[in-house]
């Protein structure tokens, strides 16, 4: 069996080291990193122990690499108008595509690429970053939410090709938390990244800045009680109390900078859209509307691209 | 007639040079800038004109200053409470005061201290800084909105003593609208102050990058929407068209830093009270809400904090 990974950087980068750490036959497509990793492998400086993957399967163009039936997509959202040429060439007929992204809908668009394929949605609970090319270091958490896509966007239960890929990940010492809904389990996730993500690129701050001053602690408390409303009018029911197990884990999560703070800080192109954009639209086309958020996103939008307005 | 000014800077500086250029018996009542000016008078920088007033009657505590007729509030609101001792000291039995500031209620607050005394309030169409100590520079515009109070929360209408005070302006060439709804005005004005002025702070923005960019600019103008929305729920009747009229004047502005944006570029005290939290309150307490403005509100709370922390 194969294994594809779409994207090496902290997600997929880390994610990958770890399953061909574990012997499984791992094939990474990469981008700009190509060169360094084929070079010099993948560095990991992780709180679970440090290593180097020395042999890696590097591809820079998706035609060079071995059709694979298991292919994890963790690129940036930005980048995923990629995906309409690679999944085909990449993923064996029937394979299964596991999304490592944050966002909403991401299974579907995917879906309509490689109608064949079985699609899953993994929203991965990591503080982990890209330090140079070819460098995690993986900070802190790391378990996977894995839930399946079904067209009907029906929860599609614990299906034997979630099972598979569970035991996957758990081989690798991955923690894999099976969810039944992924459609809830997209929007439980938008509760932190809607909340944290922003707040972090527009004031500036790190996570336990922003819990430890009342007025941000405030604003992103009022930031997941909207998204908990608009999961509902959505058709997701989560539970008000959400917002006091998130703000708990938040508050015992190291000094962080969420991905988009640091895309923010190298001067990347932000997941507004995904994050942000795409619920937004759901929740209004559903007859709700997300005020707070809505700024946010104006915020993001104008700081994005005031950032890389001389690039 | 002596006129009084509390406070001599952007606001208080420019239109009390402009009284005491014209004649009137102009007395200033300063803080960190008396020794200066009284040195070395006010320095006016106008797109009218500039000059230099050079005899400047300045005080730096009222018991020193002759009891007025007129008293000008041109203190940042964050010091109003100042005005608590201030005002019985240093305005006449029966007096006026004009208050030139930004926000919520200034009139009912001052009216409390000083109950015989008639108040007013001014709405200042004015670009101008204080750029240095007794050093005003005045970049635009310069009109007064100016209505009267009435305990009773009504319109008050065209006074004579309302008259009174626009021919005193008039007379050193400030133009004066009266307004004889005085509540009115206030959230009129506050359709601007709060759509630009916590906008500018937080997108680290003049007013010109946030009319010119389209995510930021949508931003302000459903700020704005919101502002006449929580004016009608309060009992004022704003029309939905004020929003356009408001961005086209943005719109023919200077690339503006509004005083907010100042105080925040020189570590100063934000005005979030007033401008923000008293009409979000207000607003609440009658039944509706602005999550748009509470969400600016918020994040201005936390930058001014942290701007300040090493004071």
């Amino acid at each position: 069996m194969k294994i594809g990974i779409i994207g090496a950087g902290a997600v997929g980068g880390y994610y990958g080291a770890l399953l061909a750490k574990s012997g499984f036959d791992v094939h990474f497509l990469l981008k700009s990193d190509f060169e360094h990793v084929r070079k010099n492998g993948l560095v990991i400086d992780s709180k679970n122990g440090d290593f180097v993957l020395n042999a890696v399967n590097a591809y820079s163009c998706c035609e060079d690499m071995p059709k694979c039936d298991v292919v994890i997509v963790a690129l940036k959202t930005t980048d995923n108008g990629l995906l309409q040429t690679m999944l085909p060439e990449v993923l064996k007929n029937k394979g299964i595509v596991v999304a490592l992204q944050n966002g909403l809908n991401i299974e579907k668009d995917i879906s309509e690429i490689v109608p064949s394929a079985t699609v899953m949605g993994g929203l991965c609970f990591l503080c982990s970053n890209k330090i140079g090319p070819g460098h995690i270091r993986h900070l802190d958490y790391g378990s996977i939410r894995l839930g399946q896509y079904r067209k009907d966007a029906l929860p599609a239960g614990v299906t034997d090709a979630l099972k598979k890929v569970s035991d996957i990940f758990s081989k690798a010492s991955i923690p894999v938390h099976p969810a039944e809904n992924l459609g809830m389990a997209r929007w439980e996730k938008l509760v932190w990244n809607m909340s944290f993500n922003g707040t972090t690129v527009i004031l500036n701050a790190t996570t336990d800045r922003i819990m430890n001053n009342a007025s941000s602690r405030a604003m992103v408390t009022e930031i997941m009680r909207e998204v908990i409303c608009g999961a509902k009018i959505c058709g997701y029911q989560i539970d008000d109390s959400f917002t006091e197990t998130m703000l708990s884990a938040t508050q015992l999560m190291v000094d962080y900078r969420p991905s988009m703070k640091i895309d923010y800080d190298t001067r990347r192109l932000l997941e507004i859209e995904n994050i942000y954009w795409r619920p937004i639209r759901a929740v209004e086309e559903n007859g709700g509307e997300m005020p707070k958020s809505k700024i946010l996103a104006y915020q993001l939008n104008f700081l994005d691209q005031m950032n890389r307005k001389n690039d």
